[in-house]
């Protein structure tokens, strides 16, 4: 088998077969495939697509391209949750408690990377104590004890996508349905899921800005899932605004803290308990979906998923009593209010810009070498639809500088006043199983 | 200008301007943008395609990304003419003394490669003593004189081109009309070419197997010498049988010495007085192409082209005496023959296996390293089209082994007999101007 021959394979619109692709990934992971043929291959593959099995094949060569974790010691169906990414996305927080509350096991995996706000585990360091310096023993002895975990990346898991995704980042070649769809499952099955619910964001502030691209996506993932034996559903949610109110660290560890109580955000509640239910579902805790948000509703209603965060949190070292008095949560010194400049109702929160202002505070990083500051972010105080008048606030920005001028600015240009009423997003578009 | 961002544009089907492209093919010559970013491009460009202003200042580009002979001390205007390659293609030993003993200049840099047979160097140094080791001053001198020389590769001509077109050929992006017209098209006008006649091939022995391909192939390369000032024609030939009879380097320059003397085969006489009297025109030597054609017809009857060939080969230290005498070429030890194994029509000569059988008797080179037998090749004695009795002899193999049990068995499959009648193929299927 040449390399060569499979590009023009690929170039003239043929299907490549399970060994061909298999040929492919090992070649370029072992470096016997060079990154120009492997660029032009993806290129390819933007235009010509790839068949349901080709990115099965696909997705199941990066998995094996490196370590599988193996979480059979873990009692019960392993559902892992993946978001495409968004502005104040803080579903993660809430929803490991939540299902971890009705016996669904979570045994998270997670890393700080780059962006708006920081990982998972930077927001749970928020938390004083917390940490995720564990052992593997130690972690699937305690999802056992618990249903509920966090360890920070161990082994080395698909090497193969980590190689090819920075080739794709340099060479325009990301934006492809099936090269997208099998990173983020090739990631998930090596991580040890049984079971995936995917939350595929879409609008301003997500990777897929357009409805379409967010359906083709979600089906691609679905449909590797039922291929290879992993159970897969996904919701298309909306990420034209921020998710929530909170964008931020310790300010999202805060939301999710009264989300779980029962007063978060409607939004974030609303997709919390979608993506809960299917978890649940897929879980075999439930035998319906409605059964399964019930279940869930009821265990924010009796304070048990709140329970599950504190033994969670403690678990890891952390200070539970965060959870009853968020004050002990880092706090930014400063506290400015954002106030609109006209009344009327917001039309717009332009979700990466909000996010980009975010960061500028220091809430994410924009390197891997950059430091993230836990106490800074924003706070929406208006989402689209909402009236607002003039002098009355539309976001507290918690800083640790009073130079918040650039901020402010990227703010008022990325949220849009109209003078007539205006209809809120749809939050969840469709549901695909 | 980020690479990445112009491999997006392209990707996306907008148009790059000259200053893009300049961006693109300075920073590939000079290793700021890497293999894997041009091969993602190149891969693009493929699906996308250039108009044709991109594939002018893609052409320019990579004329100035080296050397540029100057040809300005030459009197006349310089005709050069490029063949996209084939089979026995004998054109260019006609062709130089044939327009030189009309005015023609005829300042021809030429390489060995690799191929089928030799390049036109290797056919010459058939000729006892006859040498391309001459300085540029020399070479000038000679043409001015003879109105004929040639020269080995010189300088660094369209680096940008030869680091592109070794990544094209193992990233199965060769195959792209603007890639490959400005590929040609750089190589001539940076040998200083003021004006160039095309032989674009179709065939299953040529590069396009097909006549639209090989048709589009010829509008873009006229097209790119109209944007950057050198007159150009192009025509369209036959390449699904090899052209003329012989395939291999002396054998071709006896074949070559034949058609100037009137006695050549018909399908290579008929093309060098074509795209001779392109030449002719193109240079001004004559103000129409039927006057062009009648004055290379009476160079030929007076003996002026076998003239010049002797002149031409003498200058440069080779034993002229050959033309009158071609048995003091190289002849190989053996000669064989291929009878055809039944009665009927030659249906069939597949071009390309043809020239591999020459090949494997040693008359082309596999490799760079490879050593060239001058003396071998193969003769063919029946055309398409021709009548062949059962025991007849379809081809004369020119062999310095005994053992050519391979060579025989790929000839037999390549030449098919039909028992009806069969049409010879058209040779000039059009002209480009």
């Amino acid at each position: 088998m040449r390399m060569v021959d499979l590009i023009a394979k690929k170039r003239d619109g043929h299907a490549l077969s399970k060994e061909e692709i298999d040929f492919i990934i090992h070649g370029y992971t072992n470096g016997d495939i060079p990154d120009y043929q492997m660029s032009a291959f993806a290129m390819a593959v933007f235009f010509r697509g790839m068949n349901e099995e080709e990115t099965a094949a696909l997705t199941m060569a990066m998995v094996h391209s490196g370590d599988v974790i193996d979480l059979s010691r873990i009692e019960g169906i392993k559902v892992d949750k993946h978001s495409t990414g968004g502005v104040g996305d803080t579903t993660t927080l809430v929803l490991g408690p939540l299902v971890a509350s009705v016996g669904v096991p979570v045994a998270k995996m997670s890393g700080r990377g780059l962006g708006h706000t920081g990982g998972t585990i930077d927001k749970l360091e928020s938390v004083p104590g917390f940490h995720v310096e564990i052992d593997n023993d130690q972690f699937i002895e305690l999802v056992n004890k618990n249903k509920i975990a966090i360890i920070g990346q161990t082994g080395n898991l698909t090497p193969a996508d980590k190689k090819l995704y920075a080739l794709r980042d340099v060479t325009a070649t990301v934006n492809s349905i099936p090269l997208i769809a099998s990173s983020i499952m090739s990631k998930k099955i090596a991580a040890g899921a049984d079971a995936i619910v995917l939350d595929v964001k879409t609008g301003a502030g997500a990777f897929m800005k357009d409805l379409e691209g967010a359906k083709q996506l979600a089906k691609a993932m679905v449909d590797i899932g039922k291929r290879v034996g992993r159970k897969t559903m996904a919701v298309i949610s909306d990420m034209s605004q921020p998710l929530g109110y909170a964008i931020g660290n310790a300010l999202e560890v805060k939301e999710a803290i009264d989300t779980l109580k029962g007063k978060g955000p409607e939004d974030l509640q609303e997709l919390c308990l979608t993506l809960g239910s299917y978890m649940v579902f897929l879980a075999e805790k439930a035998s319906s979906l409605e059964e399964a948000r019930a279940m869930l509703e009821e265990s924010i209603r009796e304070g048990k998923a709140l329970d599950k965060l504190k033994t969670f949190l403690q678990a890891q070292g952390g200070d539970a009593t965060v959870v009853d008095n968020p004050a002990k949560l880092p706090q930014a010194e400063y506290q400015w209010e954002l106030e609109a400049t006209e009344a009327g109702y917001v039309a717009e929160i332009v979700a990466d810009e909000v996010g980009t202002a975010a960061m500028l505070l220091g809430a994410g990083r924009a390197t891997k070498e950059s430091t993230i500051d836990l106490s800074v972010g924003l706070v929406l105080r208006k989402k689209v639809g909402d009236r607002v008048e003039k002098g009355e606030s539309l976001v507290t920005i918690h800083s640790n500088t009073e130079n918040i001028e650039e901020v402010k600015e990227k703010l008022q240009k990325s949220i849009r006043i109209s003078p007539t009423p205006v209809r809120k997003p749809t939050l969840i578009y469709e549901t695909i199983s």
